[in-house]
Parts: structure tokens; sequence; C-alpha cells
């Protein structure tokens, strides 16, 4: 048995067939997966290494003990008393209903029954059924395993217990379940990427842009709007104090301007105003547009890090203009280690700096004065590195996001493989933050042992420990 | 003189064109800013606060030291002698035209002249200038300070020589200059961006969905891979292996459905196809599937977490649900405070976990043992809570991305004022990873200052040190 107790049924396997089972699975139910492709064992194995790799790196804790899949032989088999259905086959009508009859034959009528049909409406789906009211659509996106949003459209004749059930089924493995208010071809997300689509395909074809240009021209600009608000509050954003009524009095005139291939609109009447108006004002109404520029502005300078530490998309450009600023430079004798300012995914809800991000900061220093002996990237590339073996920090005193900080470094040790540094981390007043201290040893990285560094590394050390021993060194209190 | 030396004249102000100075002025330009608005002064001070909030967070050292502003009265004061010029009026061709005839009266013909312009192309910007040549469209996005996208736009009798300046120039304040193959109405991004606005209003006005539910169905979707990878480098991986050809195959056929309510579609020729193929194949073909998956996923995971830390968009959502996981348990007599999966943002670019994030790991390992004794988030709340001030980590093994960590925490000392804990971190096999020590000092947050906690706090934590002092106790080599 499962730590959950729950079983899925995942009929039809494939990139998200698979993705579905592997959601399950890493959230603790068993699933029982049915594909007849004789592929499908390899398929699944894919995916869900793929998602054991990515979902549970979401969490600070770790997730239910994994549930136990089995590859079954008949639909029967996969569904027989299991508390979900998914149905992920390919998107033929025939072959649904086909797959429905055979999960009707074989289960009772209240199993809840999700496809995850790109374009068919639950009405459709729903035909020649016994029970068409529990079956619905539940239509994922791709990486199914981490993005939450689930488009739920119940039918025409629903069973509303079912589907309630249903979307509480999927919270508890991580889904937002959206509700769709009334069917329709493609529910909501896939007509606006068919719609971008359309677009896209045309400026290809007319030689505006190419796929990279296209890419670029939504991953370093909108994409990021979109992935933390979307489409309505940013344009509330844009509107300012006035609001969105005077958003869409503004925009509202270059509908009929031919922007785009794609020219359906609709009449904006003053009802289809005030509809949009209210609705955006019971969205972001409780927040003033300068509280909302400063959520976006937060939201995406995290992001925008995020994929810098990836060195990824926008975070490579950030990166390599960095680069091309001026680096801190030594402040008299000691090593002006780091000199910047502190960015908000280092604190907390009241803008403190993290305890832990005072590690980073020390940790960044260390790398500047690795730097600084000849021990920098090509070196470490070639081999050879300094690990922190032991440290020490002392909390003086806090400091606030956006606050300027730097560090002033001291060499205390620099002899064969030991290289111990002090810093003392101050705010723009002069007012010591903290004081940091580690003891790193040279290692040679193919064995992951210790070892002496090379000649020159050895030299600018010992050089460097000299000079410092001349300068005034820490209370013993303030050292290990 | 500013530090970069340059200057840059900003015509209009408001949210594009203040954020346009901003950025300049952050990249240590002085900026001569015209804009005949009363409001002006108040508006660039409002743009500047947002911009120097966010943009120096985006690097690891401090940006230049910031230029000088000054509100100018005349067009001809704003742009003699400038590096470059910016125009950021009101969206008419008329007031475009006036403006540009003013800068040419003032300034010698090669100096760039930008226009923030969404929708006119260049060659209707220069119809009756002078030296057409040197004025382009060099379209930014909200908020500019941060995205870095510009959109550039030279016409048809562009001087190529000023262009390839100007997009210097742009790289050199962090922006990302995308040149546009042939100008067109309304360039690239916006093409897209209304093409998704008419959609909506559709979706909206038949009752489909909120504007709130139409958010959500694209911040938890698909904008999120959109933030990554675009359009065309998603669907390749949604093609496999089988590429991108195979992809529009499949995907083809929708265009003829009814799906969207924007019927205009090109016709995939064959010709078409190879061109989209070819185009993505020069783009991603250098990585497989499978790792275009692992980036897609690593940049996901990344981004996520950093919404997460934001209590934002899908971060909140996975903080809804980490919040109904089960708690680590104590294991036997000691704490299990910690028990987590390694995620992609806390290493190297060899997938070790950075020194920085033992650190880490072993706050939240405090953060776990001032819960344990009551002083959980409703007491630092009610305005009390404990502040590290000393604190020593020992490093003796490393660790990798996707690895299970845990760490068992012991209390030293449970009095007064004070509660210093020790904690040993370990991997699946029971290796020792590293161990930590803090010192932690009760302190009242209203003063900020040292303070005896409340009495049922002092008596969970005083029982707690009388049970672990009857525990094997660390070495002295390894405490502080």
């Amino acid at each position: 048995m499962s730590v959950s107790g729950k079983t899925a049924a995942i009929i039809g396997g494939g990139v998200i067939g698979g993705a579905w089972a592997a959601r399950f699975l890493l959230n603790g139910w068993d699933v029982r997966l049915f594909d007849p492709d004789a592929e499908a064992e390899r398929k699944m194995a894919e995916v869900l290494g793929n998602a054991r790799h990515a979902l549970p790196m979401l969490y600070e804790t770790a997730l239910p003990a994994e549930g136990t899949l089995s590859h079954v032989e008949t639909i029967a088999d996969a569904v027989t008393g299991v508390d979900w259905i998914q149905e992920s086959v390919p998107e033929r009508l025939d072959l649904k209903h086909k797959v429905f009859a055979e999960i009707e034959a074989a289960t009772g009528v209240q199993t809840p029954i999700g496809s995850s049909t790109s374009g068919f409406k639950p009405s459709e789906l729903g035909e020649g059924a016994v029970n068409p009211g529990r079956i619905f659509v539940a239509h994922p996106f791709n990486p199914v395993y981490l993005l939450p949003l689930i488009e739920v459209v119940p039918g025409p004749g629903a069973d509303l217990g079912v589907i309630e059930k249903a979307e509480g089924l999927l919270r508890s493995v991580g889904c937002y379940p959206l509700r769709v208010r009334a069917e329709i071809d493609a529910h909501i997300a896939d007509r606006f990427l068919e719609a971008v689509w359309r677009e896209a395909l045309w400026l290809v074809k007319d030689g505006i842009a190419t796929t990279e240009e296209i890419d670029n021209a939504i991953r370093y600009g909108f994409g990021l709007r979109w992935a933390q608000m979307g489409l309505f509050e940013t344009y509330r954003i844009a509107g300012g104090e006035s609001g969105m009524a005077h958003f869409i009095a503004q925009f509202g005139p270059c509908l009929e301007w031919p922007w785009t291939k794609l020219m359906d609109v609709p009449e904006l009447t003053d009802d289809l105003v005030k509809q949009i108006a209210d609705q955006s004002d019971a969205q972001s109404g409780a927040l003033s547009i300068r509280e909302l520029e400063r959520l976006r502005d937060n939201n995406l300078v995290a992001m925008m890090r995020a994929l810098k530490g990836q060195g990824a998309a926008v975070g490579k450009l950030i990166a390599e203009h960095e680069g091309t600023l001026a680096k801190p430079a030594a402040d008299g004798a000691l090593v002006r280690s780091v000199d910047r300012i502190v960015p908000v995914d280092w604190t907390d809800y009241n803008g403190h700096m993290n305890e832990s991000r005072y590690g980073q900061v020390f940790s960044d220093a260390a790398d500047a004065m690795m730097k600084l002996v000849g021990a920098d990237t090509a070196y470490i590339d070639s081999g050879k590195s300094y690990f922190t073996v032991d440290s020490r920090i002392r909390y003086l005193n806090e400091t606030l996001a956006g606050q300027r900080i730097h560090v002033d470094s001291q060499v205390l040790e620099g002899k064969g493989k030991k290289y111990r540094v002090f810093h003392r981390m101050k705010n723009e007043a002069g007012e010591e933050l903290a004081t940091g201290e580690q003891l790193m040893i040279h290692v040679d990285l193919t064995t992951r042992s210790s070892s002496v560094p090379e000649a020159s590394v050895l030299e600018n050390l010992e050089a460097l420990a000299a000079a410092h021993a001349r300068l005034p060194q820490p209370d013993p209190s303030e050292v290990l």
C-alpha cells in the first residue's frame, strides 16, 4: 500500500501520460499504467527519470515515499478499484470513446475519468457513455510533473460532486485545477498558444524574424512578465493609477489597426470594457499600482537571478553584462573582496538579509581571495582548487534588501596547502555587520584530496600573506 | 563628467521614457530629460525609485556610480552633444515628426535617434527628416529598467554604421538589441501580444474565463516555459527526437480547426515547414532533446523556487502544497530538523552543493529547532525571536544536486536568553557531510535587543536541553 493509500490508472503513456504517472508516483500514489506500445516501459522510465530529478527540488522538505508503478496488460487491470483514471491516448475521438467504454465495463460509475485532450470538448468525449457525467477534461501542460496548471472542463451534464472531488485530488498532488466556465474548443491556454503560433508562422514565412529571434523576442521581454502575472494584471500596471478601463480605452483603438494578420476582433462596447475593468478590480484591486509594480519587479529580479544561476536565457545576458563592469579594487592593504547590493531573493518577508546569505557573501569573498592568488576559473578547470574545511561567522548587525554592502578581507595564513582568510562585512555607513573566517585547503579535483598548489599560486599566496601579516590582526576572540 | 563619460537625451518622460533614463543613469551615464509635463519631475522620481530598487539587484557586483539627471527646458538643451537620443512621446506621428525636426535643428547628423514607438515603422518616422538614416525604432518592454529586450528596426534607408553603433551602446547598458529584419507594423512581440489580447477579449466577452482565470492559465502553465525558452524551442522539445518538422506535421492540422476566433492562417507548404525546421536546427540543434529537457526543467525549477522565495505566483501554490506534506519527525532522541533534496539552484556548474548552501541547511535546521520550542511564525509575529550571534561550520564531504540530505540536531545549551544547537548533516548513505553550530540569543523585535523568552518557550527549551544533555555530546574539537 502506498503512503497516500491511493492509486491512479494511467491509460496511454508517452510524454503526457508518463508525466501524469510520475506526478502521482512522486506524491506517494501507486500507479497502474496501460499502454500497448512496445516502447512504453522505456518511455515511462525516461519521463520518470526527468520527474525524479526535477519535482522534489521544488520543496524544502522531502516528498512522501514514492508509490509503486505497475505496467498492466489490459484497461480493466488498470482501472479496477482506483481513485483516479487519466486518459492520454492520441487525439482521435473514436479511440477515446473505445477507451471510455472499456473503462466503464470494468469500474463503478463514480471514479473520476480525466482526459488530457487539447481539443475535444467534454460533451464530445462523453457521447455514448453510460455515465458521461464523470468524464471531464483535465488538460495538463508539459512538463506535467512540474507545471501545476490543469484546465478542468466539466461537460454540460457533469456530476459536480465528482468534479469537486477530482479537483481536491489534483490539489493533493500539487496541481492547480482551473475550472473552465463553459466548454469550448481548445479550452483557454491553447487558444492563446495557437493564436501566437499562427502569427509566428506568418513572421517566419514573411522573413521578418527567424525562430530563434522570435524566441528571444518572447523570453527577453514579455515572457518574463507573463510567468509571474499573466496578461491582465501586467496591463493593469501599464494603465497606471487611472485603472484598467483607462488602459483599455488607450489600447482599444490599436485593435482596429492592421497590426496582426489575425483580424477578428470583438466590439469594445461599454459593457465589455466595464466587465473587464470590474473583473480586474476584483482580481488586483486590493493593491495599489505602486504595490503591484514593486511585486512585479521583485518577482522579475528573483526569476532573472534564478536564470542567472543556471547560466540560461536572460540570466546569461545579465552575466555577460556583469563581466563588463569594473571589479572591486584593493582598498589600501586589505582586499575589497565584495561590493554589492542585497537583492530581494536574499531576504525574509521583512526585508532583512537571511542569516544564510551572510555565509554566501563570505563564500563569495573567499572566491575573490582565491582569484587574487591565481586560483581562478582557468585554474579550477585545470583540475585544482581550494575547499573550505572550517568556517566561522559572527553576526553583529542586520541589513536590508537594497542596501549596499562590502567586505574587506585579510589573509591570516598562507602556506603550503593552507589558506586562511578573515573578512569584515560592512554597510555604507561603515558599520560592521559580521565577521567571517574560512580555513581553505588546496585540493586536487581529480583525486578530491589535499595537495600543494601550483608554484605560481603558492608564490602569490605567500607574498600576500607576508604583506597582510604586517597589518593589524583580528582580536583572538574574533577568530576560530 | 559621468563614470561612463556618456550622456543620453530622453525626449518624453513618463513610464517608458523615465525608465530609459533610469537605465542609462544606473549604468553611469548622465541624462538630460525633456518633458513639458508639469508632473514630469515627480513621475521621473517615481520610476527612478523603482529602478534603483530593482536593477542593481541583478548583479553580484556594484554598478558604476550613478550619472547625473538634469531636467531641461528645451529639446535643443537636451540633445546638444549627447551620445544617444531616445524619443518616447505619445503615439502621434505628427508629434514625433515635430520632435525629430527640433532635434535635427540642434544636433549633428550622426547621433543615434531611437524611437520607443510600438506601432510606427521607421520609414514613417523618418518622413521629412534631413537624415532619416539615423532615426530608427528602439522599442523597449516595461519595466524598461529590468527587461533587456529592445526591438531595433532600421528603416529602408538606414545608416547601418549608426545602427551598429547604437546596438553597441544598448549592450553597454545591459540591453539586448534584437534587429528586426524588415519593418512591419508593431514589429514582433507586440504582434503576439495583440493576438493574445484579442483572443482574451473574446474569452471574457463569451464568459469562458475571467481576467484572473486567464492570468492563471498563463502564469501557472506556458508563461513559465516562455520566460526561459520562448515558443519554438519549447515546441522542438514537444516534437521529441523526430524533430521540428515532425512536430509541425502533427500540429499543422489543428490550424485548420476552429480553435481560435482569429482565423487567418498561412498555408503550411513544404517550403515553410522546411524553413522552420532548418531555423530550429540552427537555433537548438547542438543539443539533444534529452539535454533540452534537462535545461528546461532546471530553468523551471530555479524560476519556480525564486517565485516561492517571493511568496508569489506559482511559488505561492508550491508553498501551499508543501504545507500539506508530512514534517520530518524526531528520530529517537535527536531532532530530524531537515530532510530534503539538494536543488539545482544550490549547486555549481558541476552539480556540487555550494559551500554557502551548507550554511542555509544549518540555518533551516536552526529554524526547525526554534519552532520545536514554540518560537514559531506566530511567536515571531508577536514580536519575539532568536537571532544567531555566532556560528561554525565544518565541511567534511561533498554532495550533489538531486541527493537527499538530512540533519540531526542536538541542543547543547538552553537557558535564559541562550539557545545553542549542534547539527550533523548526512547523506542517504549515512556519511557525515558537515557539522554546524549556532549560538542563538533571544531578542525583542521591537527594541531589537536581547530579552528573556516567553515562559512557555523557556520551559520547552529547558526540558529539551535537559533531555539532550543525557545524549552523547560532540567532541570538543567539533564545537566553538
